[in-house]
């Protein structure tokens, strides 16, 4: 068992079983391209990491052009199946409910990682910190794509920001550069316990981050003495 | 638009509305790892295909270890998360109810991919060939696992296996090797429109396979001048 996950339980909010627990995997962070081929790097390699870095990312877009050309595509770490979502009522393309997604699940290399897994479940959180959902104030999605300049809604549990710890605020983590954006006070239009309305830094650039909420709020009106953090399940996405 | 994908347009076999349509993607095979490095080495590289090959393997264990030890991984293609399936009613883990699995969606080279994807509608299929469902009948699971040398129950609609055509019949791909695996005649235990049952080869190896059925049944005691093909939606998996 190499591989070793962290997970705190929590009440399952769905059900009134007070019995009913769910796990939650303690995030260790995110990595990007960049991370894991330090990774190779320093496991030893005679290539240079150019070399690395322009095979993954060649082997990466003909993986995906197969994949929407109509392929069933085995990369090893996944299995990816190109879809049409939504109805067609009118038998024709209608851009408003009909797109084309990958469907992606386990290929036999993460699966294989699954089996070295050991889950270690460090006991039950009783006020949960959590991020539940992201919405687009001006779209209206909730799919994790957010538009930047324009304000956005987290719902959640504990989320309010509070403390003096300078760890304390609401950060976008770009999961491909590692690059930080640690959003003003002034951006924080709404900073309610379950509530968190944002506004959406316009110097982003387009790209995917994590979204990561660190507070000392405790539900009282005592702080917490060490910070503690919660990041969106789903990458967001800026266009 | 550099990428096509074709699709059938199929009555939504779950409501009772006549407009209600799905799009069906046209399947153009599967390709796994050595395809995709193909094409690579077709379009001019300097690196030798095992120099390619070890590359990506490296990669994708580097990324699935990171996966399964609490990172969220963003591998440029796809972008992973680790999760713990099952409630924990006994506070404890229960493998029976409890796994880990890794959540996976949309990377931007994907998402970029699908942005240069148009979608050629080829018109009303109206007696689709489909499988909509493949159980293993010994340990009950619909999520494509399989035990080889055991029986496994295909459902779905004008699968029965009929005509001369030397294509006809049921068809195992493993994903990684494209090596195809065909049923013999006598491991066809039930031969129906809408149900097949069939004894899953002992001889096949660990690993992903394309499930696909072949067939010049039309419905009616007259035969289809050509077969045509359904492929399961989802990867077999044969431990």
């Amino acid at each position: 068992m190499k591989n070793i996950l962290k997970a705190w339980l929590k009440k399952n909010p769905l059900t009134p079983d007070p019995n009913d627990y769910t796990a939650t995997v303690v995030s260790s962070g995110s990595v990007g391209v960049e991370q894991i081929i330090d990774e190779i790097v320093s496991d030893g390699t005679e290539l240079k990491r150019e070399t690395i870095l322009n095979i993954v990312t060649r082997f990466n877009n003909k993986a995906a052009d197969l994949a929407l050309s109509g392929y069933n595509v085995n990369t090893g770490l996944v299995y990816m199946r190109p879809i049409i979502k939504g109805a067609f009522y009118g038998k024709t393309w209608d851009p408003a409910v009909n797109s084309v997604y990958v469907s992606i699940t386990q290929g036999i290399e993460l699966r294989e990682a699954v089996a070295e897994t050991t889950v270690e479940i460090l006991g039950i959180q009783s006020d949960p910190i959590e991020i539940l959902s992201v919405t687009d104030q001006t779209t209206g999605k909730t799919d994790g794509t957010l538009t930047k300049g324009r304000n956005a809604e987290l719902k959640g549990s504990y989320l309010k920001i509070a403390g003096d710890n300078e760890a304390c605020g609401i950060s976008f983590t770009n999961t491909a550069t590692q690059e930080v954006t640690k959003l003003a006070a002034t951006d924080m239009v709404l900073n309610e316990p379950s509530r968190l309305l944002i506004f959406v830094p316009a110097t982003l650039v387009a790209g995917e981050y994590e979204l990561t909420v660190t507070t000392q709020y405790s539900g009282s009106t005592r702080l917490l003495t060490q910070p503690r953090s919660a990041s969106f399940g789903s990458p967001i996405v800026i266009a």
